[in-house]
């Protein structure tokens, strides 16, 4: 299936109808939902405007019927250009009612209890006095959605992959460029500029999330910004990436070597990609997150305190399941998720490795161009 | 003064005794800070990590002494570079205790009451239900923090002023560059692709926002993506950017006509700019936002159902003060904040033009590269 924009009005009628068998079997008559990839799941508003935090916007869900749009009146035209019939907007920010009236009237006509996610990885974006506020204006119960939302967004349809295939496709070429912009004597910062533009040349819409490091002997770490330190010949480089197409994201990374590896940095690299393999094998329905943990870090010889060793993937970064001794979650044929294997290579050193790949009946779909045991030379 | 990366420790050092100073007057034991330009402003911790919502990340900010940061271990390394002395971890995400039990304990260290900000504006940054577990786990009152973290935050310092000119520089710059890639028949997402390009290329370190919009009468909204529809001879083009420099944005947009512009364009762009410089002639200290909005919206012939016509800038891409008539908060100097009139030109369709200033005791310095009268006209 090859990535179009948007998405069928029947997908997103099914998405609201599997939420609503979920709101039906938990007892809950309305969900209420303020983040950008609830909003963005249901109704298929797709903004950068979320780098805003001024304003709240909310969607309600009722067990039955049709979402209920409740949005400052900025979104109100692009709102529009979605399946929602159903928008109620207000001039926020509003300092004395930024909202609040407005969602608890259609949450009313809903009633309760009204289920908010609350769980792991959720978080309620609106004022928390504005939250209280609305508990007394509407009258209604508050509780956890159950994990009805997540377990939706947990296995995504073709229409979802096709996308996130796009982005991975999109890295991947970026990548296969990283010989034009990296070389000994580059600053970290430099490169790190350069390569969102190459991403945006082969076609991604944005570069939310770009870090790495570089050194002899790996990085401290995977989150850093660039530092303006140069590159030198010897250092391993290694770029992470979620670049967006669409709204959905890639999420892996590279490590090249800057003009000549050393013996160390090959075996590390080459027991990345034996644990990723490893963690392909294993990665099949009925298998558990915890499973895919085990047998990657056999291999890779780290116990609990090395942390996640791959996530969920989609409309976020990271989402959903992860790759702990401790999540028992099933995998599942339409889950797309990272294997991210990292090793200390000296003390307080390390590299990673990942790559993304989709659950299947079969042999998992492999959507980042795999990388090999032979850990690249570039900027010789 | 130019920018340079990051702060002085002694910048920190007073951000916190300002903050204690709030929260001595107003009886907090504590302030509990969760979202990324909390933590930043007070510790210096700048990462795109925060993308990924897996986890949540914590500053216990006591009345007295230094700040505790409970943190997941992923970010133990790039936190120890900062001024941060006590840094405490866990391995998140943890199913059983993803971070609460660390937090109660330093809060309890501390005692209560303790500040969560929870107006406007403002939001938690960890999941509901682990709030109610921290409540509990802690014994300690809970309440907002009085709004003293956005006091803190509305006075810049001339640090953070520079780093805020350096984004509006490297932006002015980009904009002075459209005529490389907007013209008739390119399509929109090429040109939203390509101008996040020259950000990179002018020394912007990432674009977390790009928004705009063209056609013959203006556009529809200032939020939209970018479709793929071409650009045609008489459209006006408008890009509105937030890029970053060392974790500080600019924020504002430019309008330029494709091949030839209409009379109507040319005198909303004209009006918009006279809204500007009456709105930067009464941008004195003691004005009160709402005094600016009025002067705006006089020369605009709008009433407030048009939305803010601007709001405070820095850390985030909106920040603080709303242009509205609601708003009262006096101008003060060290104020960062943006003009952004706004007119409609036909049903539905709109022009909106942004400045960025920094209140000073005397007139305003005007931090993005002043646009003139005249509607520029490019792609000929």
């Amino acid at each position: 299936m090859s990535a179009t924009r948007g998405f069928a009005e029947g997908e997103y009628r099914a998405r609201v109808a599997r939420a609503q068998t979920g709101m039906q079997a938990e007892g809950l008559a309305a969900l209420l939902l303020t983040t950008e990839p609830e909003l963005r799941y249901f109704t298929g508003f797709l903004t950068r405007f979320w780098e805003s935090p001024s304003r709240p916007w909310f969607l309600v869900l009722p067990a039955q019927g049709d979402p209920v749009a409740v949005i400052p009146a900025i979104g109100a035209a692009l709102m529009a250009t979605t399946w929602i019939g159903d928008i109620r907007t207000w001039a926020a920010p509003d300092l004395a009612d930024d909202g609040v009236s407005l969602v608890a009237d259609a949450l009313r006509e809903c009633g309760g209890p009204v289920g908010v996610p609350s769980h792991m990885e959720t978080h309620l974006r609106m004022p928390l006095a504005d939250f209280e506020r609305l508990k007394q204006a509407s009258g209604l119960g508050f509780t956890d959605d159950r994990g009805i939302v997540a377990e939706c967004r947990a296995i995504k349809s073709e229409a979802e992959i096709a996308k996130i295939a796009r982005s991975c496709a999109i890295a991947g070429r970026a990548f296969a460029r990283l010989d034009e912009i990296a070389a000994p004597g580059v600053a970290l910062s430099r490169v790190f500029r350069d390569f969102q533009r190459l991403l945006l040349e082969e076609g991604a819409d944005w570069v939310p999330y770009l870090a790495g490091g570089a050194g002899p002997d790996g990085y401290a770490d995977v989150i850093s910004p660039a530092s303006d330190t140069p590159l030198e010949a010897g250092d391993v480089l290694m770029l992470d990436t979620g670049a967006v197409w669409d709204g959905y994201f890639c999420d892996f990374d590279r490590n090249v070597a800057i003009a000549r590896s050393s013996a160390a940095q090959r075996a590390a690299h080459a027991r990345l990609i034996e644990a990723v393999h490893a963690g392909l094998e294993a990665a099949r329905p009925g298998a558990r997150a915890c499973d895919l943990w085990r047998v990657m870090a056999d291999i890779l010889e780290v116990d609990e305190s090395a942390g996640r060793l791959g996530h969920g993937l989609g409309m976020q970064l990271t989402e959903g399941l992860s790759l702990t001794a401790q999540d028992q979650t099933p995998l599942r044929a339409g889950m797309v998720i990272t294997l991210e294997p990292g090793v200390e290579i000296a003390p307080g050193r390390i590299m990673v490795h990942e790559e993304n790949i989709v659950i299947t009946e079969g042999a998992p779909r492999v959507l980042s161009p795999m990388s090999d045991s032979d850990l690249p030379v570039i900027g010789k």
